[in-house]
């Protein structure tokens, strides 16, 4: 019989096992929070930046970003999304907010979609911008809410509000 | 002759031109700070968090991060990375902060390199620790510094002091 | 409450939530015809061009493209196949046919992964033979069939023939 | 010494040993034209089309796809792009032209890149507008034009005019 | 009526249609051995050779490409895993041995995940020791076992043993 | 100024800075042997395994991955090839021996490339006759030579012979 010494045991990380756990309907919305210079908002909000419509990138590449996940996040497992979308609000005079929205079937859930969609979202923003204002802040990155599996709801306090 | 409509004269992104500019050696530095719960942080110091060693892991990732960028930030340019490398510092109770490095010799800057160097590597530490503490934000994801390029150096304020 | 300005509803794109979709049985056949010189044809044909074996190798690259279409496609759903393969035929003395034919078990079809594997299968055949013959065209890329889905079936004019 | 049977005397493929070819400023530029239903080709004009806007997401999938393009075609070789741009053309009342132009300096050409750009941009248009229209053809993809290497330029006939 | 010679009846390869297979429990285990340098391997033991924890990068690279694998090996079916792991084991003073044991429910096994999870794992060793040890020799690649699927399971006569 | 403390310093991997060193020709050449039972060899040499011609498909993965190997080896430069192969020879009746030769002129070397190709290679061949012989072991994984860069040239002693 094989009876490897179980280095893990030892302290090294390892994609968990989810064989057991149930398949069902998960959700999640994760955004981050760009803070610049007002006039760099006004181009993005009038379209005039050089690099063309930022937000119709940043969109694309959030949402391509979503099914890249478990590329990039070594212990994710992979998931095939059923939906993925990508909204942007504009606040005040300087902040731009992207959010997040995953779901998905499957046995583990969509937090790190979500995330990683808001992220590489908010870079392409930072990189089509980054020209005219290279102190762009991305300030909040986080979860907002995540539904289904066995760890139950989550609802992040400030949206609970 | 070929003469089509420039339709990104009407707004439209493009990966820009850079045939012209000078083949220079480039550095980026860019970090990502965590806030968590002081428990979590501390378990990630010991290395009891039950993935394994949290921050070996968000190294590889953010290096490895660091040399996908192109493929995620949809504008930009392939660069041939010549050192990439990720330091974490622990401040207070209840922050981590990740600093990615990278350097190569290109025509353009490394500084979207650096900053998804370091934000993966702060979603990789979210992912392994988010069992324990979802509610973790990250704070503060900028670039620190750059240095190359005709654009100049840059050097954030808070850097400067 | 969070209530998000939805500015999809604006007009930004999303992949599109179909998790309320019936996991049914899809298929979908697609080609991609090229027109070249016949002496390149027939060098095809008989296996002699500089780089091997151009067919087997556009085998390869169109069946490897299937699975990365929703890498590429960016609004797609990753898709699990169940198979994939290509057939190529020779019309007359200066066409080349490409067809596709992909099978999964999923909520959504697989018409783009026909596509992108007809696709990309037909680029392979021109990267191969350009040395001899730039001016190759490819002239018919479609879809010619699938079932499956709530949509119902689909049968291209010209097969229904 | 070793001395291996090189089989690909034999007929397999290689990727092309091009270290003795000069680097050099290399262009090229790729079309592929969309025949559709004059009311499916009306909705992407006026931005209509269920899934947001058509072009904005068929743009950016070309770019990203023209850095792909070493994945996809097996034996192209990997380049690092300096710019790459897609433009739209509406003809007559069911056609859509997307053209791609890139440009890098290197020993090898990039007709292979303007090639999947304007292949995948135009198999995301197809995406967008399939639930309206599922007949649209993809009817001409091919090289316009290509300056640089030892091969020299490359102007098709149509473009001569 | 649609009816292209299949060519593939000519001998050409394709991912063979699965979709009658059943959706069971599967799981595998591959393992590589590397023969080294006994400094070599004293080296990776302590922790000191100059690019860091070796085995804590070679895990994080083994699971990555455990995920990776439909995109390495062109005929291999796309497969959600559920569970990846790696454990390493010195043996005498000279062997390294990297074991890979993967999971999933699934139509397909999950033996070509195990074995590019160890191979990868193993060339990361190789990478990581190769400025003090160009001869590391990758001695046995294989499979251990695999259980699950139509054909039954399989255990290696040296384990069985 | 910033100071941030060294982790690395620590022992975390890096991804090592290689500006200084000299851009020159590099060229590696790896081997895989596969041992296996005589009849799955001879329908290999045959070409009669049900998956269609395993060496050409091999051969295409190799490449392939020679490609991929910086995206797979966590800390390994991204280098542009600028040549690739790979050679299949029979030895007895039970060994196939698979060698891939890599080129490129870089700052660092290409041995990496090289091993990956062999190895991916011999993978491919083993998920092509598993379905006939499931105990097929990949014995010898190795870098036959390497030449270029400052650390000299490499020759296995078995080559050197």
């Amino acid at each position: 019989m094989v009876n490897y010494p179980h280095m893990n045991e030892q302290g090294r990380a390892k994609m968990v096992d989810v064989s057991e756990k149930a398949m069902t309907r998960r959700t999640a919305e994760a955004k981050a929070v760009l803070r610049m210079k007002p006039e760099t908002l006004d181009a993005i909000r009038k379209g005039t930046v050089g690099k063309g419509d930022v937000l119709a990138v940043a969109q694309v590449a959030g949402i391509m970003a979503a099914k890249k996940t478990s590329e990039l996040i070594p212990m994710c497992h992979p998931i095939p999304l059923r939906g993925a979308d990508i909204a942007f609000s504009f606040f005040e005079e300087d902040r731009l907010e992207v959010v997040a929205r995953v779901k998905t079937d499957n046995v583990t859930g969509v937090e790190m979609e979500a995330l990683t969609a808001a992220s590489i979202a908010a870079l392409t923003v930072y990189d089509m911008c980054k020209a005219h204002d290279k102190g762009i802040m991305i300030e909040e990155t986080c979860l907002l809410k995540k539904t289904g599996g066995k760890s139950g709801d989550y609802l992040r306090e400030e949206v609970k509000g």
